[in-house]
């Protein structure tokens, strides 16, 4: 623990803490959006759930991804200026409100072919979207000010990292345009996504701890 | 980390973990207050919430904005005194209430030439205040025992602080007042101040890590 | 950050992260149990709730008091015993139930002359007695294990937590059972409790400060 | 604190700090799920509600078991490989489910010998078989690269984790089948599970610390 004002250890460590926070309980609270319907068979009302199942598998693992590469870039900070804490504030802005849309993919989720489930679908699929734009300004502000923030920060970290934000914001608009079109493919689209950003963080993980050794 | 028993950075260090758990979970259970209308079209039923995003983004933004000012002034803390752990939950006290006038707005804001509507936005910018006095108590308690407390905080920062603290009150003290009179203008009040405090911190910030540098 | 695998410093940095992330988290759960009756006027749907305001400070500031005497009482242990965790484990069982009873006194209380009324305050009281008596058992493992578990806790230290706890036993058992008789009487006993206890957490605070400087 | 980008102290600290988060959380939303049925005596719905208090303890105390084992896990976890972040992952996703069987539990466990009852206790013994799948796939990543992930893990520790788990998943699997024949027995054998890794927990840490002394 640095005993220095600011722009210390002691800071991003409280950083990280108030964010983690955000992001252990954003992920906790999914479970308040199951509700069994008690007026029929607790097996039927059970299996009835299966939109939910899925969007809190989706969203469950969505904020688990968002948390690791968060983790990643904080991992590469060692100064936390003022426009880092506006951008990260508007980042868990959009993460804490996940359980919302995750709601409603659950709620209309089984009449994926009205117009009500395509629009639920969209939302969740948006606000996937609007967490990736919100990760990217915060990662612009770290790139751009690199040689304070992150002196560390290594070139290929910072091609890799644009490529992958760049595939994750065309997929997340992609899945929001497909839900209009064809909500069951944009849902799918949404698990895909998820699915490449675990692999992804695990490789790159295992590349820097390779690395490192 | 320090082995004394009291007044040691393990002290903060808990305090600190404490608030900040309180904030980050009043700041996540703000999605909770979300919910939509089912018996109408789904995008319909959205479009009707407008009240509850602005009452969520002006709800969110002051509790970060809280934990910025929190975070800020505990960064000057190097002993904890009994004064301060009970002025401090008071502080969280009221922290933890924001969800509640935040649904309030959120079920009344549609109405807001009735009278429930002045009353839920009056209420909104009330509890502002009362976070506002209740920090600016914890605030004084610190330069008061400056010398044990808070050795290295300067004059100037000091100064400071007591205008912007002072602008604040005065801020809310209005946006309730005008709630009664112009509810949208007390609405507009309260997210310009957190306007306001977010630009405030963000140049504090830089200005504490200029001075670092 | 110790190294060593058991008994060390990481270990009860993380009992403590958990403990108070169980505390933060009830108390600001409480805030979900204050919800308006839609059906009448706002501002008779907000003094109608006056038993939950109540409710809802005392709960708050309980749970704050027994987190800064699990404060105090972790600063002295340097080892944590398995029965330590059972114990705390315990306690953290009875906090995380508070939001409970809290909601009864606020649901019931505006009916204290009936029997709902005294039994939702005895309920209310019962879970306070509850927490100090396993709050109780795990100081007594403390103190029992002193030798090895907190080798620096003095004597008159022991002493005063002895009486401190014996009162507050006393004074949660005879608010239970006040609570059948005077239900108004039982609830200003909590609130006297609450405030002593913050008193004397903040005298004995200020006590180990002076001591340690 | 240590400096390196990964495989450090810092992420392992980080790592522990959010799945810390994810137990504090689900083990106190457990709360939400007890409500009164507020059309009858106070005193009759708090005693119809005794299925809630049973599934209460069982829950918060398997959660309280998992988190102790989680946390005996990682003390000798020096390295955090991607793959166990995965794991981690899996593992707190259906930690954070546990709310919603014991609510299930609570809303049909008055009615054990209907079908509904069964399948209520079914489920609340499957996820914790789910549970106990995803810490076992967790472990085996640890054993598995033993050399590079916790060099100090010694071979009796393995030995006597492997039976353990062993135990607690055959245990489980017997919990979910004898839901269907004889749901009381299954619910007997749910907590009398938790005892025993309760008072497992409890003995392998004094055989730690006195391995440590």
């Amino acid at each position: 623990m640095s005993e220095g004002p600011l722009g210390t250890t002691k800071e991003t460590v409280r950083l990280e803490a108030f964010s983690d926070g955000v992001f252990a309980i954003a992920i906790t609270l999914l479970v308040l959006e199951l509700r069994v319907d008690t007026g029929r068979p607790l097996r039927d009302a059970l299996a009835a759930l299966w939109p939910n199942y899925l969007a809190y598998v989706a969203a469950f693992l969505t904020i688990l991804v968002m948390w690791l590469s968060h983790h990643g870039l904080l991992l590469w900070v060692r100064r936390v200026e003022g426009s880092l804490l506006v951008a990260n504030g508007i980042v868990l802005m959009f993460v804490a409100l996940v359980p919302f849309p995750t709601m409603l993919v659950g709620e209309y989720g089984r009449h994926l072919d009205a117009d009500d489930g395509r629009v639920a679908v969209a939302v969740f699929a948006g606000l996937f979207l609007a967490i990736n734009l919100a990760f990217a300004w915060l990662w612009a502000l770290v790139v751009r000010k690199r040689a304070t923030v992150a002196p560390g920060l290594p070139d290929p970290e910072v091609r890799l990292t644009n490529r992958f934000l760049g595939l994750g914001l065309a997929g997340y608009a992609a899945a929001v345009g497909l839900a209009f079109v064809e909500p069951r493919a944009s849902l799918a689209l949404t698990l895909l996504l998820v699915a490449f950003w675990l692999w992804n963080a695990y490789r790159r993980h295992q590349m820097a701890m390779e690395a490192a050794a």
